[in-house]
């Protein structure tokens, strides 16, 4: 987190999951009244010892005025608003619904347009980073939504990520943005792959070829994380399993198919999921999709 | 330039383009005595006030026992090379020449062969960044050859630079690398083109995306520098013409036809430099090449 | 249609767009009782000065107990079998639906079991053929489902089209049959239009290039159809509009994403589906994407 | 052949591999004199038998006055033609050489050049078929040339195959025709590939698929002959091997370089194409690239 914030707020956290636990932590650390409901009531009860209150249903949770939800996929995050004892439902007339999951651009336009019919706030405000930044506080938060809203959540924001980029006043736009971010570290395997794999064939050490690369130009943390993981072969246990990164490389091909932009990079990445599903790597981390390019070489 | 070397070296150094001027002059900062060949005499003669040495051809440049060439392409090193007062034919036995040009593996080859036959030692030097950083001394540099051979010119190397990478033995291996590294820029252009094309669709503005990516986890120079480039629609004048990425992107792919690996990724960028040349790019940037993603969604 | 049929048949039949009411006509002629119905009741009145009966409701329709579905997609079938006076609700047990469009492998599986589960029978038996085949009795059917339901109503689709062919027990196996001879149109189409590209830079002209190929190996057909087509740019009128293509990929794209079916060419297809709507093609013939290879090199 | 020809010539023919004896036969059936050269002279001398001289030296060959080259790739030709006691050198003033292997689009411009610079003929004449249709007279002949050339020799074109097919006056038009059809018969292997591949995990048998096809829209030699090739797996022995098709393949696509055209499908398959090689297929039929699409769904 930016800095320790004087005004404390009260809010719901929906989906304890490792992200959103690790935010829940965060926003108490900073100060704030947190609420949280999970559909697997164990899950939440963690986060009572660090200071939580549970609730008993969504709408409970939403009850606060505003509520984070932070959920494995559409379905989801689907069922969690529109269902019974729901966000939508138990949300006042000027509260905030905060979405920090990976969702699909057209679910966010629904949602978008939902809480607007019932004259609550929709800030859409997906993160970049895994657990251990949800923990810490360090995740890169992208929010969009119109600015009265944006301004109202802001602090919470803030408190959960080291930074906060404003990407446009469409909530749908910030779920773009963070597509955009998942495809390019998608991209970056890929392009990782095919060099360690013609390097192989070419006698070049894996470790070499990193090195050349991540002390060079190939500075950025995509680089560095993603390029160990494939220099190590590291894809057991999986930090996210393929599923969840085929899920997002469809999303974003489901956003070029509505905005009618290809997108020939992010098709060769959809093969390379489903090529790992077909040969028995869905138990494995995504980034298991960086064999292909080993295996076609006949390595 | 990494440290002041105390030992003096006479160097010859083949192609004085804005590439091999700039390393003319760091290694004669660095106390070198360096004598300098160019087809086109004019080019070389400024370096003349900066100490260099003119020489009348690529065979007396060669004169010097160690001869650097920094030359456009295959061509232009093999006549080099191989013609009459050329290379081959100027360096004594046990002479070394660096090719500091981004050649084909195969070339690269053939000189191993060519140098080994008559006891001459050669060492692939390929070097990362445009010409100011040969300028200031600050390229990358990948080498490959003999262990013996490399010793010998390690002083030269160091100084041309900020790093040394040694990648093996085989010289075609520090080309292989090289080619690698350009892959990787020409195929973050297209990914950033992807993503700059569907945020467009989407309402997105460029410079937010660019500070997302750049202040997140895409903060590598190659992100920074090309993604500005797109941002900025800055082909013009270009810093390295299509042709050039055209060229190395073909080496690439022919590495990987020799190699047997197949490419995905560059036969997407191989199509993109191809549809840049049909629509009258060719005097532009290779940049450009993120204009198609641009055009094909309709923008 | 193969032959005259001596049993008279009940035959409902909803959506009588020109597939649906060329076939009404060729049931009509073969000497069947049909019962039409059309959301839009006037598209369906034409067809009583044919011999056919009008009905009220898809329900009504289904009440015939064969009842044909002939609609434009997805979500036309989903409303007209799962909705109120639906084919669902109409169809008596023991009462069989024939799914003649071109639908999901998904929605194929749920048509499957709702049908079961109300003891109906379900026969999907996707064509082959645009509407005049349709009028005049020449489709090739194309039929999946249980042996004892495609055998009650083998008359009716044996008099249907010029050929019938059973691909297999489970009914969504004939909709991705279907699916695949339509993949083979579009990618036929890709196939000539890079031919007719590089062709044109050569300077050889398109006649003799057709010529050349509908004379010797290529001459089934989806060569001589769709190679006319490229060959005159004869886009508009639209015989069948892009977006219809568009759908039918997307549907192979589905499928092979639900049995894990990595689909190289198919990808390419939807990248120049959606460049020609991102280019203002949406009201030409879908074989308008035969533009993109042409434009791309510069013509 | 079309017809028996009344009118006797006097014809070389270079290279007596399958293609060439069978060409050679054809001649010889029709009523010419026919010289054969071959570097392995064994490999010519069945054909005296049928009739045929035995040339020394592709020159003598060449001094027939017009002489067919029918080789397995440009280095072949190249040889042939620019070695010492070539075809440039045998030919005389006035002679015409008619080209029918596959060669490259760039090879056969300097042919064409190297020939009209010592007033000597140039006819590229390559040809759609296999050995079987070489020597029964029914291959396909496409050709190039300028109109004065082609007439002198089309008695010896229409005597070669079923059908003579003009299709420009520079000689390389026909060899990037013959390039094209090729292409189409990869491409088609791919798109079958895909098919069965999709099929089987939708539990559709090979020889359903097949049927459907063949029997529908896809009637084409090029479906048929390919398609079962893959039904049945039939790669070994090889009708021809991978290198063969892989160069073509190459060819096309050095082609589409020259030309600026972009060849996205084209691009694949030289993938498929390597694969192939990595994955130990060389030895195989070229057909063998249809395995790729069937591995990479975990076939």
């Amino acid at each position: 987190m930016l800095q320790t914030r004087t005004k404390q707020m009260d809010i719901g956290l929906i989906g304890t999951g490792p992200m959103g636990s690790g935010m829940a932590r965060t926003l108490l650390r900073a100060g704030h009244k947190v609420t949280v409901y999970n559909r697997t009531r164990q899950k939440a009860e963690a986060l009572a010892a660090d200071g939580a209150t549970l609730a008993d249903s969504a709408a409970a949770a939403a009850g606060c005025g505003i509520v984070i939800t932070m959920l494995a996929n559409d379905d989801a995050v689907e069922n969690t608003v529109f269902g019974a004892d729901g966000v939508l439902a138990g949300l006042t007339r000027g509260g905030i619904h905060i979405s920090g999951s990976t969702i699909s651009v057209d679910l966010s336009k629904r949602l978008t347009e939902a809480h607007q019919g019932l004259g609550q706030g929709f800030v859409a405000a997906p993160v970049l980073g895994r657990p251990p930044a949800a923990e810490s506080g360090s995740l890169f938060v992208m929010a969009g939504g119109e600015t009265a809203a944006i301004e109202r959540v802001k602090p919470v924001l803030t408190d959960l990520g080291q930074k906060l980029f404003l990407v446009g006043d469409q909530p749908f736009q910030a779920n773009l943005m963070k597509l955009c971010c998942n495809f390019l570290i998608f991209s970056t395997i890929e392009q990782l792959a095919e060099v360690f794999a013609i390097g192989a064939k070419g006698g070049l050490e894996k470790e070499t070829i990193f090195s050349v690369l991540t002390e060079s130009f190939f500075t950025a943390p995509v680089h560095k994380n993603y390029g160990r993981i494939i220099v190590d072969g590291a894809y057991d246990p999986p930090g996210a399993k393929l599923g969840l990164g085929a899920k997002d490389n469809r999303l974003f091909l489901e956003a070029g198919a509505e905005l009618a932009v290809p997108l020939p990079f992010a098709s060769i990445l959809r093969d390379r999921f489903l090529a790992s599903e077909a040969k028995g790597d869905a138990e494995r981390d995504f980034c298991v999709i960086a064999e292909r390019a080993a295996e076609d070489a006949g390595l």
